[in-house]
């Protein structure tokens, strides 16, 4: 049995290269939703192949007609099982002064034990961390088979994944999957997801004219597109308590039932810490019953960007003649992205028959886990072994567009072993990894090796 | 008694040098909005009041905590009656490129009969063509004195004017003001002016956290102020309608009487024309009446601009922590603007108690013109002395923010003579002014003259 201290020590021996490896594959800006960044991505990707030769593995860059997969294999006993690691590369946009950024978000910064850049939590921090971690079970000699999943696509839905999937398909020996890119209740407090929700994304565009009109001349009798697409908003959703409107949605989905938001009651979810780590002054609602029912198991109508007329200094009296909104639907596990689009479409244009829609994101679906079987027993000790407490199970409000995919793909299992804290900004300013998160999750994930090779 | 043909002779000897000084003002840029244009509003009052002097008259720069205000004077007889004739010369932005411009908005150009750029319009043309007109009634000895008075802010909504106003009051011997800023129904039509709405303008902005948050770890639960300011907006407003839900605003002013909505119908007013001078599609009615009530005879609300989250390109999905509109409302006469934007505010703050709601432009008192005098009829008769048609009187939905503050300082009684036609584009892209407009007005101005001094 591998002890912790034999962990630690080869931890120690090794910390400063990693952090070096680290730094390199996080100060490459892998924005996936930039065109612009398309040769940071290739960067990424081969930087990526590196470091799993470096270890022993053998590694492929699987291409496809958008972003690269990579895929690697430690083999270290060809007769024991394999655990595949699923993480993503490529990062969410960021710009120093921008949205509440006071750093470089693609200089990495050390300070005490945190890590500070975009990607440092969301997802290469986790990534390397599994990765470190099959260094160790490499010396170490545990004989379980560890491969990877980079996909550099995941923070734009995914697009092209299955294309790079099934390149992958013949050449996996992997018995399940591990899905790291998930995030815990409180520092204290780890979590293991039973389910995700889908994502449909799309842009609403009203027209109404050719031309800017003077707002004295014609307005009252010339329509407004921007106040069409806020009826709009208002039409499809209450903005105040977030209850979707859209007709015939709720006959898609089941609402939570009693013992789920039981469950959900006891999983340790704190109100004051989830507000703290947001940076949330008011929720809208005070209860964990409803906010976890709220962010894990209901469908959502988000509108995430809107822009139409003049937005520069003072005001300037005119009528604009278009506007758009940027939108997304979370989906909870039994609905249909497909039909949730039509019915959503429907419910728009019933309203405002010149509105254009455009989905402008790869449908994911929603995903529910089993939470059964031996594996989920062996990841809660492997965490116990790592942090010191066994994890919850917890749902994730969030997408991962490669999970069902992979599931149904490969034909097996897929797991999660999320090292993220709800602090370190997935997908806002100043995002960051600690140390301690790092530490303990090569240690859970080295036990975790130990635990499937017996 | 003038005749046409004197009149029409001393046009002739004059066009070619006009045309000179009326390119030579309208290529100042003088956009008040903008600070970088200070230099360009200067000059243009300076070039203004020669233009003054060089006809016999005498002239002063008001100066003003903002910008200056240009008055003349011809004295053809101290002991007859004085017309004060207002325009402004401050013109709207534009930009070549931007917004619909093919041109340069501030290089002067003739095709034909017609000039093309920012202000020709708007109001640098009818302010030269008053002019050319007390330089023809000066030679023809008509003994009426008249005056003018340029206003350099009109475009922000003269938040200085009165302090240019209260200097010229004791200098002053205007018997009623002419102003000269407003628009024909129809090529064919001419119009005048019975009331002008008022304007508030303000910015509405809700902020509901401190940081972007993940729309998958806190959609649902976490307020959008995206569509929170949807909600206020369509709590003001029918976004397709444009009828005003803002508690007891009905009771601030009255409903268009089916007497006024029966002369608005009589007006002349084209549907098809004010669709196609306005490159508008589709109206929100389709009979004279309502149009014609919402432009002229009702208040509005209306969104010029708005912005909020993402709007770069493809999706990001955020939920944004805060988003802003800039709304403006025309009022009709009696509706008290202080009152009105109390029961705004406290109509939006009601919905959404976060909502910060700024006042960012000077207010405009709606005005309502007495028609019954014996200058209308005047008018009435110049007009058609100068254009072959009697105007006919119609309401105007825009503001001219020193038009109350004229009435009641000096006392006096406020008419009009607008002479742009619709598809002149006020405020739009292309601007343009033809010379039978300028023709036909200097006409109507030297025959109204020689009628008042009767």
């Amino acid at each position: 049995m591998i002890t912790e201290n034999q962990i630690q020590q080869l931890i120690q021996d090794n910390k400063n290269h990693w952090i070096k490896d680290y730094k390199a594959i996080v100060e490459l800006p892998s924005v996936s939703s930039q065109p612009v960044h398309k040769p940071d991505i290739e960067k990424t990707a081969r930087l990526a192949a590196t470091f799993i030769e470096k270890i022993g593995g053998t590694s492929k860059i699987f291409t496809t007609k958008g972003n690269p997969v990579v895929w690697g294999r430690i083999e270290n006993n060809p007769l024991s099982p394999t655990i595949c690691i699923y993480n993503h590369l490529d990062v969410q946009p960021a710009e120093k002064g921008q949205n509440g950024w006071n750093r470089d978000p693609f200089v990495f910064t050390q300070e005490d034990n945190k890590f500070y850049a975009r990607g440092t939590t969301d997802d290469k921090g986790p990534a390397m961390t599994a990765l470190w971690a099959a260094q160790i079970a490499k010396k170490l000699q545990i004989q379980t088979n560890i491969e990877f999943i980079w996909e550099l696509e995941e923070e734009i839905g995914s697009p092209n994944f299955q294309e790079a999937l099934d390149q992958i398909k013949p050449l996996t020996k992997a018995n399940s999957i591990i899905v790291s890119d998930t995030v815990w209740l409180t520092p204290e407090q780890p979590a293991m997801t039973i389910s995700m929700r889908g994502l449909i994304a799309f842009e609403i565009t009203v027209t109404t004219g050719g031309k800017d009109l003077h707002s004295g001349l014609c307005g009252g009798a010339a329509r407004n597109p921007i106040m069409e697409l806020a009826g709009i908003i208002e039409h499809c959703v209450d903005p105040v308590t977030g209850s979707i409107k859209i007709k015939d949605l709720d006959q898609t989905y089941n609402a939570p039932s009693k013992e789920l938001l039981d469950e959900f009651e006891k999983s340790g979810f704190s109100i004051a810490y989830f507000k703290e780590a947001h940076k949330i002054q008011k929720l809208r609602f005070d209860n964990v019953r409803d906010i976890t029912a709220a962010i894990w198991a209901k469908p959502t109508f988000e509108v995430h960007g809107i822009v139409g007329g003049y937005t520069g200094p003072g005001n300037k009296t005119v009528i604009p003649n278009t506007a758009t909104a940027k939108v997304s639907m979370r989906l909870v596990p039994g609905q249909d992205p497909t039909k949730a689009f039509e019915l959503a479409k429907k419910h728009i244009l019933n309203y405002c028959s010149d509105a254009v829609i455009e989905m402008d994101h790869g449908i994911l679906k929603p995903f529910k886990a089993t939470t059964n079987t031996i594996e989920n027993e062996k990841i809660k000790q492997a965490i116990d072994f790592g942090f010191g407490k066994k994890p919850v199970f917890a749902a994730e409000g969030g997408s991962i567009g490669a999970i069902v995919p992979m599931s149904e793909t490969l034909e097996v299992p897929v797991y999660f072993m999320g090292l993220s804290l709800p602090e370190d900004s997935y997908h806002g300013p100043n995002e960051s990894f600690q140390w301690r998160q790092i530490e303990g999750g090569i240690k859970s994930y080295v036990k975790y090796f130990e635990l499937i090779s017996k």
